[in-house]
């Protein structure tokens, strides 16, 4: 045990008039939401990187924070971890994802990597069983180290491509073993900084073999979590392939890949991409992708992923209200892709900022289900498209331009527009968040 | 002949030295770049809607042009055909481009328009005839009259779908009577206001249905050019689904559409999707899909599209760079979707906005040209990518996770970044811009 | 009376658990906060263009709603206001707010548009003092006329300036004679489109000069009314002078012009340079410059003005936290400059379009006002600054570099940073929104 | 000498139709423009931080450059220094610019540091002295050290107030013993994340003083150099105070610095600001605070200050347009603040980015040049506003609403738009560049 949360009870609900700033007000792990846990609907996860290996740096500061596991050694790795399992603890957390590299020191050699990674893999395994905490998903960090400044799947050159195929076997495995619930990839460095020195055909294709390679490793070895990629525009580099939910979607289709993997969406990516979450959400579940989500919220005022604990209901209703409608999680569920702010120094900070956050996802999820619930908004948006349920209608859909001109002078047709009711739509939704 | 220009002289090439301000000053049409004459490149066209049926309106301002074919008679829509192909002739430009509400007045009935369009259509054919100027692309406008307000083909009341069917068809068969080279699809209320009243799903299969009609329809009346869809991620709707060109190589994939379809991409719209034009039109290039594009400049500090007189030589010599490195053009051509600024009131205004964009894009063309000559950048390009063209990882891309894990291993491989050289691709650009 | 709104009944208060939606849920007039009477804090007010001259048009399609009062005579702008006052009837709004263009059709000279305005007045003053609405703030249109294309007080054309001081005049004589609250001018022109053709030194003065006028013009006519200038950074114009708060506090102070003035500060053009609305608001009252509020919601993916009626409760909580700290209103109020959708035809969409928004602010304002009496955001900001309030701190703020350089190296002062605690107060407010 | 340049020459000039890569094309510092060396125009400076300090880390990658003088000790502080000198001897650039912890390493001591920073900047003082070098401008860096986490002159904590202001003490001391021609102050810290937790008008006040003290202590010294402050709008912190040229105007004004301080400008704090850099410019000028300018590129389709060596003649030559219109610089200057992409690795790149941006700085000044000289885009600006010129239009500005009111009534003045020709001055610009 360290003693980092030494003075931090464990969090328990309290009801939303409570004044205990260490209590939840709306997260109730066991109250049934639309027939379910609400526990099991929000799967909510901690994210390793943000909550124990980033130290508050930003590109004009360094460290702020102050940490009993900073430090590069197979021990700090253990302290972190130790510290990690007693949040999942005190937060009551059911999940937790994690890269790599944040879990391990980096070593020179693949294979040194590659045994401290089975190594805390281990050690995690041995306190998931205890705690029951569980690995909503793994990943491979390919974008911090200097070798992949060009890319990792998308490298120049092939042998970071193999030391990128390397490392995600690595992970991969580790994350069989520990029974991940899904698996990800995130090309943070798959994009250029300049066309100039890009072949972007070229990179799409090494982009879709790696991918292919990873599902086919995945079936060979018998894992059955979901493979999931993760679109974001741009940042680090000045184009990322991934860009957003459509342009992963495209990439899919096009080498084939669209039945085997889906979408871990973020907050913050969809931002930076010109959409709102919700939008991206919807259009992931109305192409059959949905599947994890990346809870955070970013400054609509500043240019980059800010990654800040979700702190708006009404927008995090309107992102669950799209899960909901698609059928909610299967092996997906949420992940505070969140961090601190780099003031954000104690322990306290780091505790409350997740109790924050579990609070407004467990607000939003029940608004979101209580406007399913009323059926308001679903029954205005059915009856807007009543006219498409028609027999004439779905003929003229099956039939051709020249015999729809046809119908249309014949019977001199001069449609009439009629009221989106977007107000009163969100009116309705104000009587829910 | 309208007196509009009357004061206004053919424009002709008199060199980089002249200070004539009617004379181009690098727009040669006869001159050889790359074994083809400047004109054969650009396929340079005036837009119809901004250079006549603009009357300098925003959103916070009615009209401040003043000209003689502004109303809504046939004899209005000659006069306005009379100063458009007086404008042709001045500039030497070959081709144009238009909606139907551009060339001619507003009835009630589908029929009344369609055969006002025809009767504009035969005006337009005789000038064709006369002068030689060529159709680049016909459109139909399917978002200007309030019947569109909530979508034409995307629309929740069938008969609007209808309405727009037909007037397809009734644009489609004039610019095949005109011998059009292409025929642009641009969704300009495909998209939604609030996803609170919308169905994605439902709209994106009426969007294909009639991306399908129309296809068939083409070949039914044997039009051969080539159909075109335009990307833009936003405005007039808050989301437009023809968001950018991955977005649309999507939409088309889902669809089966890829091969019957390219893409007309647009500067200004590149720009509000997030990207360069030069990212737009790389992108649609690898993915075979690049046809036409709309030439003009996007105010980077403002939100919305300004649909600028292109003006700046380094930024349009890196679009035709990827043009040129894509083939060049072969139905598609570079359309001025450009607009005055609302205070250019005067004849010459109009003129010299053209003027100066062609010149523009005859020094953008040269420097491409140029660079595509020198070499010097495709092959520093090819030599990045080499040890990829190497047998052993032409192998490694078609073999597996495992035996790839083995190979790092056995060989200890440890990869060395390598420069990527970009400020140097940078100066060797700015040799030829 | 017209018959525009015959089936909508007078919206009552019916508390948040009620079904009709043509009932408030929250906003209740007479309902105490912090002392005073709800209605008397917000100070609500319809804005006459929008909600009432706008017709549904964008730069991409015309108008689409059908109202009895469109049209450009004297009989129609009467209908106009028949149905406003209606309007603020139906919704107990107790202001109103107007530009002259709004409620009288435009004619060739200014004498004709002054006796317009000078007759609609009357009839405003009538129906003023039957059903006791007010006028929060009257102002001049000076941007949608093709003679202000260029500038209303900045334009090159000294003739330009001359129409609108007289036209000023007009606005002001009527805002006084209505006892109009304030007095506002929007620059919607004065800025530029290019640089290349602007002189900027020469256009601030001649804005000074304009506001100066105004100034002596109210106190001669002894106007009570506060005049209020009104930031926006852009659109229409690429660059306006009153880019935002700080900007228009410089160009008062250069002039020093900052203790007649102050600032009407809008969501939306906070949003458009780059704000928060709350910092707009905070930095104001901390110049003590804090006028009145146009209150809107800006979409966030939109990169211009979207004027929407407010619907995130926690961001009006935010915004009217501001203006509760620095005392509330006095001449101010929170004035609706927010516009329909344009799908939005029905009368029922532009009443409960302000049923909605005025729910919004009566729920913001009541979470703002029990944060302030709940007091612990008040009392952390105070702790956090509690060092600068020691006898030792204020001596070294009216020290200098060297003194202070003596005592760092005396005391070998190294001071260890505090957090910041931002999750904690998000989670303090969350508590009230 | 170190051998880190080893195999690259002196720069020289050898004319645009060179293709030595390691040779100017523009950049020529004894050409004469308008009177004056091209040398003594463009003042151009090294950026010490990004050229010697930045080790090629971003937000999502740690280091990725090899240079021998990484390293915390004062023997690498000097290897640094040799490194640099030898680039400005290689450059011919006249000056450079540095903050005080690019240049020694960091103690935990005031005292320590300041002694560091003394010991170095004699090491600085002997190579000047041999190479004519010269300092454009010292600063301090009060940003990235986790002290400085809330600010420094704003900081909540008086003892970091008093560091800060003991540390620039010590810079401006070596600043002045090295002859610097300014002496900067950019507040990186100097803003807020979060309102929630920040006394706005408590830091503007602090800030003001720190100001104040710094103006004394120069005077105090004798130290002849110019003060700059730098806006920025946002980066590190969500907003800073200095957020643009017309909010420091605004800031200084209202403290009654004006008239002490000028302004350093930066083009990529422009675009982030929502501005053009030749905006910032040319109202910096208008209000006679124009003072040097940080010369780099920003990325117009990323959200961050991406700090890219400058590459865009077209863009360079307005910026260069506005400081020769507005007497040239005096004691100001061009400093690159450009940095490397992280992927240029190579000594190459570090001196082929300066050449490549010397040119572009080179070609854009003569290009601003001959457009002055030309005259015809400054005859044109005058013409447009004749009409001010003329006594009536004076004697309007003098007079008041009532008279003019008189006069638009009496002359039934009905003023006519004329044209803005924007289109037209930009083909003029294109003439240039």
């Amino acid at each position: 045990m360290t003693d980092f949360f030494n003075d931090i009870p464990q969090i328990r609900y309290e009801g939303p008039d409570t004044d205990n700033e260490f209590a939840f007000r709306h997260y109730n792990p066991d109250e049934m939401v639309m027939g379910k846990r609400m526990e099991d609907h929000l799967r909510l996860a901690v994210a390793y990187w943000h909550s124990f290996a980033w130290e508050g740096g930003d590109p004009f500061g360094g460290r702020t924070f102050d940490r009993p596991w900073f430090g590069d050694t197979m021990d700090h790795a253990k302290i972190k971890a130790d510290a990690a399992f007693e949040l999942f603890g005190i937060l009551g957390q059911p999940f937790f994802c994690f890269h790599d590299v944040d879990v391990r020191p980096e070593f020179d050699s693949l294979a040194d990597n590659i045994s401290a990674l089975d190594e805390i893999a281990d050690y995690f395994g041995g306190k998931m069983e205890q705690t029951g905490t569980k690995l909503l998903w793994g990943t491979a960090n390919l974008f911090s180290h200097r070798r992949f400044m060009s890319g990792a799947a998308t490298n120049p050159d092939p042998d970071v491509f193999a030391w990128s195929a390397a490392t995600i076997k690595g992970c991969l495995d580790a994350t069989h073993r520990l029974g991940g619930a899904n698996y990800v990839m995130w090309g943070g460095r798959e994009g250029y900084e300049t066309l100039l020195n890009t072949d972007l055909g070229r990179e799409a294709e090494q982009m879709a073999r790696m991918l292919s390679m990873v599902i086919d490793y995945k079936h060979k070895i018998g894992f059955k979590g979901q493979i999931l990629i993760e679109p974001k525009p741009q940042e680090p580099t000045k184009h990322q392939y991934d860009f957003d939910v459509a342009t992963c979607y495209g990439f899919l289709k096009r080498f084939g890949l669209e039945d085997e993997v889906r979408l871990n969406i973020e907050q913050g990516h969809a931002i930076l991409a010109g959409h709102s979450f919700e939008h991206e959400l919807a259009l992931a579940a109305s192409l059959g992708m949905l599947g994890s989500i990346d809870m955070n919220r970013n400054d609509y005022q500043s240019g980059w992923d800010t990654d800040q604990f979700p702190n708006n209901t009404p927008e995090v209703a309107l992102a669950y209200y799209e899960v909901l409608r698609a059928g909610g999680f299967t092996t997906g569920g949420t992940n505070f892709d969140a961090k601190l702010r780099r003031q954000s120094l104690d322990p306290e900070d780091l505790v409350l900022a997740h109790v924050g956050g579990m609070d407004v996802c467990a607000r939003g999820l029940k608004a979101a289900a209580a406007m399913i619930e009323d059926g308001t908004l679903e029954a205005w948006r059915a009856e807007r498209y009543a006219g498409w349920d028609t027999d004439s209608a779905r003929q003229m859909l099956q039939s051709d331009l020249a015999s729809i001109d046809k119908r249309v002078r014949d019977e001199d047709l001069r449609p009439e527009p009629r009221s989106g009711r977007q107000e009163r739509l969100e009116n309705i939704v104000n009587r829910f968040v």
